[in-house]
Protein backbone atom coordinates (compact mmCIF):
# COMPACT_ATOMS: atom_id res chain seq x y z
CA UNK A 1 0.00 0.00 0.00
CA UNK A 2 1.44 3.67 -0.75
CA UNK A 3 2.44 5.81 2.19
CA UNK A 4 -0.45 8.30 3.24
CA UNK A 5 0.34 11.85 3.33
CA UNK A 6 -1.94 14.23 5.54
CA UNK A 7 -1.78 17.99 3.86
CA UNK A 8 -2.79 20.99 6.31
CA UNK A 9 -2.09 24.63 6.36
CA UNK A 10 -3.29 27.81 8.45
CA UNK A 11 -3.75 29.81 4.96
CA UNK A 12 -6.21 28.28 4.12
CA UNK A 13 -7.72 25.64 1.52
CA UNK A 14 -7.39 28.29 -1.57
CA UNK A 15 -3.69 29.02 -0.41
CA UNK A 16 -1.12 28.94 -2.88
CA UNK A 17 1.58 27.45 -0.51
CA UNK A 18 -0.35 25.08 0.61
CA UNK A 19 -0.89 23.76 -3.64
CA UNK A 20 2.71 23.60 -3.71
CA UNK A 21 3.38 21.29 -1.06
CA UNK A 22 0.52 18.72 -2.51
CA UNK A 23 2.80 19.26 -5.82
CA UNK A 24 6.06 18.24 -3.97
CA UNK A 25 4.77 15.36 -2.11
CA UNK A 26 2.53 13.57 -4.36
CA UNK A 27 5.33 11.68 -5.69
CA UNK A 28 5.70 10.13 -2.46
CA UNK A 29 2.31 8.69 -1.61
CA UNK A 30 -1.26 8.63 -1.67
CA UNK A 31 -2.20 13.14 -0.33
CA UNK A 32 -5.03 13.45 1.53
CA UNK A 33 -5.74 17.64 2.17
CA UNK A 34 -7.55 18.28 4.67
CA UNK A 35 -7.13 22.04 5.32
CA UNK A 36 -9.17 25.42 7.31
CA UNK A 37 -11.94 26.97 5.02
CA UNK A 38 -10.82 30.42 5.81
CA UNK A 39 -7.15 31.82 6.65
CA UNK A 40 -6.63 30.45 10.67
CA UNK A 41 -3.01 33.05 10.85
CA UNK A 42 -1.61 33.36 14.43
CA UNK A 43 -3.86 30.71 15.93
CA UNK A 44 -1.16 28.07 17.56
CA UNK A 45 -2.67 25.16 18.93
CA UNK A 46 -5.95 26.33 19.40
CA UNK A 47 -9.38 23.59 18.98
CA UNK A 48 -12.66 24.60 18.80
CA UNK A 49 -14.60 24.22 21.92
CA UNK A 50 -17.49 25.87 21.56
CA UNK A 51 -19.05 25.54 18.40
CA UNK A 52 -19.28 21.81 16.08
CA UNK A 53 -17.00 21.56 13.19
CA UNK A 54 -18.36 20.68 9.42
CA UNK A 55 -16.21 19.18 6.39
CA UNK A 56 -16.81 20.42 2.88
CA UNK A 57 -15.26 18.12 -0.28
CA UNK A 58 -13.71 19.73 -2.85
CA UNK A 59 -12.34 18.91 -6.13
CA UNK A 60 -9.12 17.01 -5.97
CA UNK A 61 -5.90 18.81 -6.55
CA UNK A 62 -3.00 17.54 -8.21
CA UNK A 63 -4.44 14.05 -7.72
CA UNK A 64 -5.18 14.13 -4.25
CA UNK A 65 -8.47 14.25 -2.42
CA UNK A 66 -9.35 17.67 -0.71
CA UNK A 67 -11.06 18.85 2.30
CA UNK A 68 -12.06 21.74 4.45
CA UNK A 69 -12.72 21.91 8.03
CA UNK A 70 -14.54 24.94 9.42
CA UNK A 71 -11.92 25.22 12.24
CA UNK A 72 -8.34 25.69 13.35
CA UNK A 73 -5.30 24.00 11.71
CA UNK A 74 -4.84 21.45 15.10
CA UNK A 75 -8.87 20.49 14.76
CA UNK A 76 -8.27 19.85 10.66
CA UNK A 77 -5.67 17.83 12.03
CA UNK A 78 -7.93 15.71 14.66
CA UNK A 79 -11.10 15.98 12.60
CA UNK A 80 -9.02 14.65 9.30
CA UNK A 81 -7.45 11.59 11.44
CA UNK A 82 -10.85 11.05 12.96
CA UNK A 83 -13.34 11.41 9.86
CA UNK A 84 -11.60 11.40 6.92
CA UNK A 85 -8.22 9.43 6.72
CA UNK A 86 -8.82 6.01 5.38
CA UNK A 87 -5.98 4.99 7.32
CA UNK A 88 -3.27 6.29 9.69
CA UNK A 89 -1.40 8.86 7.59
CA UNK A 90 2.56 7.91 7.31
CA UNK A 91 3.58 11.33 7.48
CA UNK A 92 2.32 14.87 7.94
CA UNK A 93 2.81 18.09 6.21
CA UNK A 94 2.10 21.37 7.01
CA UNK A 95 2.68 24.62 4.42
CA UNK A 96 3.79 25.96 2.81
CA UNK A 97 2.65 29.01 4.96
CA UNK A 98 2.69 32.72 3.85
CA UNK A 99 5.69 34.08 5.86
CA UNK A 100 7.89 33.48 8.90
CA UNK A 101 7.74 30.86 11.79
CA UNK A 102 11.29 31.26 12.98
CA UNK A 103 12.42 32.07 16.38
CA UNK A 104 9.09 32.94 18.76
CA UNK A 105 6.98 32.71 16.15
CA UNK A 106 6.70 28.81 16.12
CA UNK A 107 4.47 29.20 19.31
CA UNK A 108 1.58 31.80 17.51
CA UNK A 109 2.02 29.49 14.31
CA UNK A 110 -0.69 28.05 13.28
CA UNK A 111 1.10 25.71 10.49
CA UNK A 112 3.59 24.60 13.39
CA UNK A 113 0.50 23.85 15.34
CA UNK A 114 -1.17 21.27 13.06
CA UNK A 115 2.55 19.92 13.02
CA UNK A 116 2.62 19.60 16.89
CA UNK A 117 -0.61 18.15 17.09
CA UNK A 118 0.60 15.19 14.56
CA UNK A 119 3.89 14.66 16.46
CA UNK A 120 1.64 14.20 20.47
CA UNK A 121 -0.16 11.48 17.95
CA UNK A 122 2.61 9.58 16.77
CA UNK A 123 2.86 10.79 13.32
CA UNK A 124 6.26 12.08 11.41
CA UNK A 125 5.64 15.72 11.19
CA UNK A 126 7.06 18.83 9.33
CA UNK A 127 5.89 22.27 8.48
CA UNK A 128 7.22 24.27 6.16
CA UNK A 129 6.74 28.12 6.18
CA UNK A 130 8.50 30.56 3.23
CA UNK A 131 9.74 34.05 4.68
CA UNK A 132 7.28 35.90 1.79
CA UNK A 133 4.18 36.78 3.22
CA UNK A 134 2.58 37.45 -0.16
CA UNK A 135 -0.04 35.03 -1.96
CA UNK A 136 2.21 35.82 -5.50
CA UNK A 137 5.35 34.56 -3.37
CA UNK A 138 7.33 32.38 -5.56
CA UNK A 139 7.50 29.04 -3.95
CA UNK A 140 9.09 27.27 -6.78
CA UNK A 141 12.82 28.37 -6.06
CA UNK A 142 13.06 25.88 -3.09
CA UNK A 143 11.23 23.17 -4.53
CA UNK A 144 14.06 20.49 -4.78
CA UNK A 145 14.86 21.13 -1.18
CA UNK A 146 11.47 20.69 -0.04
CA UNK A 147 11.08 17.43 -2.20
CA UNK A 148 14.22 16.38 -0.35
CA UNK A 149 13.16 17.06 3.42
CA UNK A 150 10.40 14.71 2.37
CA UNK A 151 12.38 12.56 0.91
CA UNK A 152 14.92 12.02 4.09
CA UNK A 153 12.03 12.04 6.52
CA UNK A 154 10.37 8.75 4.82
CA UNK A 155 14.12 7.47 4.59
CA UNK A 156 15.48 8.37 8.45
CA UNK A 157 12.24 8.17 10.77
CA UNK A 158 12.35 11.31 12.74
CA UNK A 159 13.05 10.92 16.59
CA UNK A 160 9.59 10.26 18.98
CA UNK A 161 8.00 12.94 20.04
CA UNK A 162 10.51 15.63 17.41
CA UNK A 163 9.01 17.13 14.68
CA UNK A 164 10.42 19.91 12.02
CA UNK A 165 10.28 23.25 11.81
CA UNK A 166 11.30 24.44 8.62
CA UNK A 167 11.69 27.70 7.05
CA UNK A 168 12.86 29.15 3.79
CA UNK A 169 14.15 32.11 2.63
CA UNK A 170 12.46 34.33 0.32
CA UNK A 171 12.98 35.55 -3.18
CA UNK A 172 16.81 32.83 -3.91
CA UNK A 173 17.35 29.69 -4.65
CA UNK A 174 18.32 28.14 -1.15
CA UNK A 175 22.02 27.94 -0.50
CA UNK A 176 21.49 24.48 1.43
CA UNK A 177 20.06 23.56 4.84
CA UNK A 178 21.24 24.15 8.47
CA UNK A 179 19.54 22.11 11.16
CA UNK A 180 19.74 24.40 14.17
CA UNK A 181 17.69 25.68 17.15
CA UNK A 182 15.32 28.74 17.70
CA UNK A 183 16.54 32.27 18.18
CA UNK A 184 15.28 33.79 21.51
CA UNK A 185 13.93 37.03 20.96
CA UNK A 186 10.51 38.80 21.54
CA UNK A 187 8.23 41.00 19.17
CA UNK A 188 8.07 44.53 20.00
CA UNK A 189 6.29 48.07 19.20
CA UNK A 190 3.11 45.70 19.19
CA UNK A 191 0.30 47.64 17.72
CA UNK A 192 -0.93 50.37 15.46
CA UNK A 193 -3.73 52.77 17.28
CA UNK A 194 -6.62 53.90 15.76
CA UNK A 195 -9.71 55.45 16.62
CA UNK A 196 -13.56 54.83 16.10
CA UNK A 197 -15.45 57.97 14.58
CA UNK A 198 -16.88 58.89 17.69
CA UNK A 199 -13.08 59.32 19.34
CA UNK A 200 -12.94 55.59 21.16
CA UNK A 201 -9.86 54.11 20.37
CA UNK A 202 -8.80 50.54 18.81
CA UNK A 203 -5.74 48.55 18.29
CA UNK A 204 -4.17 46.40 15.36
CA UNK A 205 -1.54 43.95 15.87
CA UNK A 206 1.87 44.54 14.29
CA UNK A 207 5.53 44.93 15.54
CA UNK A 208 8.65 43.59 14.26
CA UNK A 209 10.92 40.31 16.25
CA UNK A 210 13.62 40.82 18.33
CA UNK A 211 16.56 38.53 17.81
CA UNK A 212 18.35 38.82 21.35
CA UNK A 213 21.19 36.87 20.05
CA UNK A 214 21.62 37.92 16.92
CA UNK A 215 25.72 37.27 16.90
CA UNK A 216 24.67 33.58 17.77
CA UNK A 217 25.41 31.07 15.19
CA UNK A 218 23.64 27.78 15.63
CA UNK A 219 19.70 29.53 15.29
CA UNK A 220 17.41 29.67 12.97
CA UNK A 221 17.36 33.98 12.31
CA UNK A 222 21.40 33.18 11.11
CA UNK A 223 21.09 30.87 8.83
CA UNK A 224 18.26 32.07 7.40
CA UNK A 225 19.90 35.96 7.19
CA UNK A 226 22.49 34.10 5.27
CA UNK A 227 19.77 32.45 3.15
CA UNK A 228 20.23 28.76 3.94
CA UNK A 229 16.78 27.21 4.87
CA UNK A 230 16.29 26.41 8.88
CA UNK A 231 15.49 22.91 10.13
CA UNK A 232 14.23 23.25 13.77
CA UNK A 233 13.72 20.11 15.74
CA UNK A 234 11.28 21.12 18.12
CA UNK A 235 9.00 19.17 20.95
CA UNK A 236 5.42 19.58 21.74
CA UNK A 237 6.57 18.50 25.54
CA UNK A 238 6.90 21.86 27.07
CA UNK A 239 8.53 21.04 30.33
CA UNK A 240 11.54 22.12 31.25
CA UNK A 241 13.09 18.91 32.90
CA UNK A 242 16.66 20.48 33.88
CA UNK A 243 14.54 23.11 35.98
CA UNK A 244 12.58 20.52 38.09
CA UNK A 245 15.34 19.71 40.94
CA UNK A 246 15.79 23.20 41.92
CA UNK A 247 12.41 24.50 41.58
CA UNK A 248 10.82 21.43 43.97
CA UNK A 249 13.28 22.99 46.81
CA UNK A 250 11.01 25.93 46.81
CA UNK A 251 8.13 24.52 45.88
CA UNK A 252 7.68 21.07 47.02
CA UNK A 253 6.15 20.81 50.62
CA UNK B 1 6.40 51.31 44.77
CA UNK B 2 4.77 48.14 45.38
CA UNK B 3 4.89 45.32 43.26
CA UNK B 4 2.84 44.84 39.88
CA UNK B 5 0.45 41.72 39.65
CA UNK B 6 -0.85 41.49 35.57
CA UNK B 7 -3.84 39.10 35.91
CA UNK B 8 -5.57 37.47 32.85
CA UNK B 9 -6.97 34.32 32.61
CA UNK B 10 -9.49 32.27 29.78
CA UNK B 11 -12.55 31.74 30.94
CA UNK B 12 -13.22 35.18 30.43
CA UNK B 13 -13.29 38.43 32.56
CA UNK B 14 -16.74 37.46 34.58
CA UNK B 15 -14.79 33.71 35.88
CA UNK B 16 -15.55 32.88 39.68
CA UNK B 17 -12.00 31.48 39.47
CA UNK B 18 -10.73 35.03 38.00
CA UNK B 19 -12.19 36.47 40.86
CA UNK B 20 -10.24 34.05 43.32
CA UNK B 21 -7.04 34.55 42.04
CA UNK B 22 -7.82 38.26 42.63
CA UNK B 23 -8.78 37.74 45.98
CA UNK B 24 -5.43 35.40 46.56
CA UNK B 25 -2.78 37.90 44.51
CA UNK B 26 -4.15 41.22 46.08
CA UNK B 27 -2.03 41.26 49.11
CA UNK B 28 1.26 41.07 47.26
CA UNK B 29 0.97 44.33 45.62
CA UNK B 30 -1.17 46.36 42.96
CA UNK B 31 -3.44 44.08 40.74
CA UNK B 32 -4.32 45.01 37.10
CA UNK B 33 -6.60 42.39 35.31
CA UNK B 34 -6.94 42.84 31.98
CA UNK B 35 -8.97 39.16 31.03
CA UNK B 36 -11.11 38.36 27.62
CA UNK B 37 -14.60 39.64 27.10
CA UNK B 38 -15.38 36.37 26.37
CA UNK B 39 -14.35 32.56 27.04
CA UNK B 40 -11.64 31.15 25.40
CA UNK B 41 -10.65 27.87 26.55
CA UNK B 42 -8.44 26.33 23.83
CA UNK B 43 -7.22 29.28 22.47
CA UNK B 44 -3.45 28.54 22.89
CA UNK B 45 -1.19 31.09 22.17
CA UNK B 46 -3.47 32.28 19.53
CA UNK B 47 -3.11 36.08 18.70
CA UNK B 48 -5.73 38.20 16.42
CA UNK B 49 -3.97 39.05 13.13
CA UNK B 50 -7.25 39.87 10.86
CA UNK B 51 -9.35 41.80 13.03
CA UNK B 52 -8.70 44.92 15.28
CA UNK B 53 -9.12 44.51 19.14
CA UNK B 54 -11.32 47.02 21.93
CA UNK B 55 -10.18 47.68 25.62
CA UNK B 56 -13.28 47.81 28.05
CA UNK B 57 -13.11 49.24 31.13
CA UNK B 58 -15.19 47.38 34.44
CA UNK B 59 -15.78 48.08 38.13
CA UNK B 60 -12.99 47.31 40.23
CA UNK B 61 -12.78 43.58 41.54
CA UNK B 62 -11.34 43.22 45.25
CA UNK B 63 -9.19 46.42 44.97
CA UNK B 64 -7.90 45.52 41.65
CA UNK B 65 -8.07 47.70 38.29
CA UNK B 66 -10.20 45.88 35.84
CA UNK B 67 -10.32 45.43 31.58
CA UNK B 68 -11.26 43.54 29.35
CA UNK B 69 -10.10 42.78 25.71
CA UNK B 70 -11.89 41.62 23.01
CA UNK B 71 -9.23 38.81 21.43
CA UNK B 72 -7.58 36.28 23.28
CA UNK B 73 -5.42 35.56 26.12
CA UNK B 74 -2.45 36.29 24.52
CA UNK B 75 -4.03 39.70 23.38
CA UNK B 76 -4.86 40.54 26.99
CA UNK B 77 -1.28 40.08 27.41
CA UNK B 78 0.08 41.85 24.86
CA UNK B 79 -1.84 44.50 24.95
CA UNK B 80 -2.15 45.07 28.56
CA UNK B 81 1.34 45.79 28.38
CA UNK B 82 1.14 47.80 25.40
CA UNK B 83 -2.02 49.77 26.27
CA UNK B 84 -3.14 49.48 30.66
CA UNK B 85 -0.14 48.39 32.52
CA UNK B 86 1.49 51.74 33.69
CA UNK B 87 4.99 49.92 34.44
CA UNK B 88 6.40 46.87 33.29
CA UNK B 89 4.58 43.73 35.64
CA UNK B 90 6.58 42.24 38.44
CA UNK B 91 4.22 39.00 37.80
CA UNK B 92 1.97 37.45 35.59
CA UNK B 93 -0.87 35.44 36.42
CA UNK B 94 -4.05 33.26 34.79
CA UNK B 95 -6.41 31.91 35.65
CA UNK B 96 -8.02 30.09 37.88
CA UNK B 97 -8.97 28.17 35.18
CA UNK B 98 -12.08 25.92 35.50
CA UNK B 99 -10.26 22.86 33.89
CA UNK B 100 -7.56 20.64 34.13
CA UNK B 101 -4.18 21.45 32.06
CA UNK B 102 -2.01 18.90 32.99
CA UNK B 103 -0.22 16.76 30.90
CA UNK B 104 -0.45 17.46 27.12
CA UNK B 105 -3.31 19.88 27.64
CA UNK B 106 -0.67 22.70 28.24
CA UNK B 107 -0.07 23.14 24.51
CA UNK B 108 -4.07 23.66 24.11
CA UNK B 109 -4.58 25.93 26.75
CA UNK B 110 -5.55 29.52 26.55
CA UNK B 111 -4.59 29.57 30.55
CA UNK B 112 -0.90 28.77 29.90
CA UNK B 113 -0.77 30.64 26.58
CA UNK B 114 -0.92 34.21 28.44
CA UNK B 115 1.95 32.69 30.53
CA UNK B 116 4.23 31.60 27.78
CA UNK B 117 3.47 34.80 26.31
CA UNK B 118 4.19 36.58 30.14
CA UNK B 119 7.76 34.45 29.86
CA UNK B 120 8.99 35.23 26.14
CA UNK B 121 9.10 39.08 27.62
CA UNK B 122 10.72 38.41 30.70
CA UNK B 123 7.54 38.50 33.09
CA UNK B 124 7.99 35.60 35.72
CA UNK B 125 4.77 33.92 34.75
CA UNK B 126 2.14 31.44 36.32
CA UNK B 127 -0.96 29.77 35.63
CA UNK B 128 -3.62 27.92 37.56
CA UNK B 129 -5.59 25.48 36.73
CA UNK B 130 -8.38 23.57 39.37
CA UNK B 131 -9.52 20.14 37.52
CA UNK B 132 -13.49 21.01 37.75
CA UNK B 133 -14.69 22.47 35.09
CA UNK B 134 -18.41 23.60 36.77
CA UNK B 135 -18.37 27.79 37.64
CA UNK B 136 -19.58 26.77 41.00
CA UNK B 137 -16.20 24.80 41.00
CA UNK B 138 -14.94 25.52 45.20
CA UNK B 139 -11.76 27.29 44.61
CA UNK B 140 -11.17 28.06 48.36
CA UNK B 141 -9.58 24.54 49.67
CA UNK B 142 -6.28 25.86 47.73
CA UNK B 143 -6.25 29.15 49.10
CA UNK B 144 -3.56 28.72 51.15
CA UNK B 145 -1.36 26.77 48.49
CA UNK B 146 -1.81 29.63 45.79
CA UNK B 147 -0.68 32.70 48.12
CA UNK B 148 2.23 30.33 48.91
CA UNK B 149 3.05 29.54 45.50
CA UNK B 150 2.66 33.31 44.83
CA UNK B 151 5.03 34.58 47.80
CA UNK B 152 7.25 32.08 46.78
CA UNK B 153 7.83 33.45 43.37
CA UNK B 154 7.93 36.71 44.29
CA UNK B 155 11.17 35.60 47.27
CA UNK B 156 13.04 33.56 44.74
CA UNK B 157 13.33 34.63 41.26
CA UNK B 158 11.95 32.04 38.58
CA UNK B 159 15.13 30.69 36.29
CA UNK B 160 15.38 32.94 33.16
CA UNK B 161 13.00 31.42 30.49
CA UNK B 162 11.17 29.55 32.47
CA UNK B 163 7.42 30.14 33.80
CA UNK B 164 4.79 27.76 35.75
CA UNK B 165 2.02 25.67 34.99
CA UNK B 166 0.14 24.79 38.42
CA UNK B 167 -2.28 22.60 38.63
CA UNK B 168 -4.77 21.80 41.34
CA UNK B 169 -6.79 18.38 42.60
CA UNK B 170 -10.42 18.95 43.20
CA UNK B 171 -13.40 18.81 46.17
CA UNK B 172 -10.25 18.36 48.19
CA UNK B 173 -7.79 20.34 50.25
CA UNK B 174 -4.41 18.83 48.56
CA UNK B 175 -2.21 17.16 50.80
CA UNK B 176 1.02 19.38 49.71
CA UNK B 177 3.04 20.43 46.22
CA UNK B 178 5.14 18.18 44.02
CA UNK B 179 7.05 20.07 41.22
CA UNK B 180 7.32 17.37 38.12
CA UNK B 181 7.41 17.19 34.85
CA UNK B 182 4.21 16.91 31.98
CA UNK B 183 2.68 13.17 31.73
CA UNK B 184 3.38 12.61 27.99
CA UNK B 185 0.26 11.02 26.46
CA UNK B 186 -2.83 12.28 23.90
CA UNK B 187 -6.57 12.67 23.83
CA UNK B 188 -8.68 9.92 22.03
CA UNK B 189 -12.20 9.50 20.87
CA UNK B 190 -12.30 13.15 20.05
CA UNK B 191 -15.80 13.38 18.65
CA UNK B 192 -19.23 13.29 19.01
CA UNK B 193 -20.97 13.27 15.46
CA UNK B 194 -24.57 14.50 15.07
CA UNK B 195 -26.64 14.96 11.25
CA UNK B 196 -28.70 18.36 10.83
CA UNK B 197 -31.87 18.50 10.07
CA UNK B 198 -31.15 17.91 6.42
CA UNK B 199 -28.85 14.75 6.98
CA UNK B 200 -25.49 16.20 6.73
CA UNK B 201 -22.76 15.32 8.99
CA UNK B 202 -21.36 17.76 11.82
CA UNK B 203 -18.64 17.30 14.64
CA UNK B 204 -18.63 18.47 18.35
CA UNK B 205 -14.74 18.06 19.97
CA UNK B 206 -14.86 15.65 23.17
CA UNK B 207 -12.67 12.76 24.19
CA UNK B 208 -10.15 11.44 27.23
CA UNK B 209 -6.87 12.16 27.68
CA UNK B 210 -4.88 9.24 27.88
CA UNK B 211 -1.72 9.35 30.06
CA UNK B 212 0.78 6.96 27.90
CA UNK B 213 2.73 6.58 30.94
CA UNK B 214 0.83 5.76 34.03
CA UNK B 215 3.48 4.22 36.15
CA UNK B 216 5.55 7.21 35.82
CA UNK B 217 5.82 8.67 39.28
CA UNK B 218 7.45 12.26 38.19
CA UNK B 219 4.35 13.08 36.39
CA UNK B 220 1.78 16.18 37.26
CA UNK B 221 -1.13 13.57 36.05
CA UNK B 222 0.94 10.80 38.99
CA UNK B 223 0.58 13.71 41.46
CA UNK B 224 -2.75 15.26 40.83
CA UNK B 225 -4.15 11.69 41.20
CA UNK B 226 -3.08 11.01 44.79
CA UNK B 227 -4.40 15.25 45.39
CA UNK B 228 -1.04 16.80 45.31
CA UNK B 229 -0.88 20.25 43.75
CA UNK B 230 1.82 19.53 40.33
CA UNK B 231 3.69 22.48 39.82
CA UNK B 232 5.17 22.23 36.25
CA UNK B 233 8.45 24.07 35.15
CA UNK B 234 7.40 25.00 31.45
CA UNK B 235 9.81 26.93 28.44
CA UNK B 236 8.15 28.72 25.23
CA UNK B 237 11.24 27.38 23.68
CA UNK B 238 9.91 24.73 21.59
CA UNK B 239 13.64 23.65 20.41
CA UNK B 240 14.49 19.84 21.24
CA UNK B 241 18.56 20.56 21.36
CA UNK B 242 19.40 17.64 22.09
CA UNK B 243 18.10 16.21 18.44
CA UNK B 244 20.05 18.82 16.71
CA UNK B 245 23.21 16.89 16.30
CA UNK B 246 21.57 13.60 15.08
CA UNK B 247 19.10 15.68 12.52
CA UNK B 248 22.16 17.66 11.04
CA UNK B 249 23.87 14.29 9.88
CA UNK B 250 20.38 13.90 7.50
CA UNK B 251 19.22 16.89 6.37
CA UNK B 252 22.29 19.34 6.02
CA UNK B 253 23.53 20.37 2.96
Amino acid sequence: MSPLILITNDDGIHAPGLKHLVECARAFGDVIVVAPDTPQSGKSSAITVESPLFITEHPGMEGAKVYSVSGTPVDCVKLGLHAIAPRNPDLLLSGINHGSNSGVSVIYSGTMGAVLEGCVVGIPSIGFSLLHHSLKADFSLSTMFVKEIIAKAFHTPLPQGVCLNVNIPAKVVPLGVRTCRAATGYWTEEYREYATPSGSPFYWLTGRFVNTEPQATDTDEYWLDRNYISVVPVTPDLTDADAVPALAKIFDE
